[in-house]
């Protein structure tokens, strides 16, 4: 069993349309799958607020959870640093990405924390791939594993 | 003919083994053909030593040229500041690319700017897909485009 078993979650918006990101998506999940349960919620994207309202109710089914959503405005973590993040959490993690529109202020109110992935704009779906990956690899350091080097 | 027109060139080490990243690469360089031309040298892996000897032959084959190396430690851009950072070079720009292992720090020191993508470590064939995108958006940006909301 993984030193570091975790329970984590990805709420994303929209269907990912580009077939190539998905397919590495999915491929990233599955490697994830060593280190505990990573469960994609997929919300249909809509304007900003509905979307908004759609990831709170998602959140209200299950409060005990640390909340985390990506956005440019968040904190830009070096690897190594959201590998030590993700140790010192002692409970399930809900990570969120928005649409092409970015989040509700709403969300951003009520995340615990607020992440960027780099200062640049990536499309939505370009940033759920490299998250996966970044996922992976902080949870592969976690473990002793020998991806990130 | 495109406002802002460029001669740019991407130096990149190795072969990409990721066809899927590979294909995306392909298709943004296609894309960024509308802004200039956008020549892509791949030169062979070896160690960072050899890598290094082989990016300075490269460069020293177009002495005039803006030489800027992408690596962890570098300046982070916004797409914005990116865009406008290309806009004041009035010559072509080089852009290296390293291989898994980095870049060496003889490549590092001939640059005239040190680029980072992000904080977090990217495998390097996502880097160069990153990177080509981020060319695009800064492109298209900078000839008025609406491809960067």
């Amino acid at each position: 069993m993984a030193k570091y078993e975790r329970l984590v979650k990805l709420v994303a918006i929209g269907k990912m349309r580009d077939r190539l990101f998905e397919s590495r998506c999915q491929e990233f999940v599955t490697r994830l799958s060593s280190y505990g349960r990573c469960d994609i919620v997929v919300l249909p994207d809509s304007n900003v607020a509905n979307e908004g309202k759609a990831i709170l109710r998602e959140l209200d089914r299950d409060k005990g959870a640390l909340v985390v959503a990506l956005t440019e405005e968040g904190r830009e973590f070096t690897t190594a640093e959201f590998s030590g993040f993700i140790e010192k959490v002692d409970r399930r993690i809900i990570f969120i990405i928005g649409g092409p529109f970015g989040l509700d202020p709403a969300v951003k109110s009520r995340a615990d924390q607020l992440m960027a992935l780099s200062k640049m704009t990536f499309t939505h779906e370009m940033a759920r791939m490299i998250f996966l990956e970044q996922l992976y690899r902080a949870l592969n350091l976690l473990n002793g594993g020998s991806y990130h080097h």
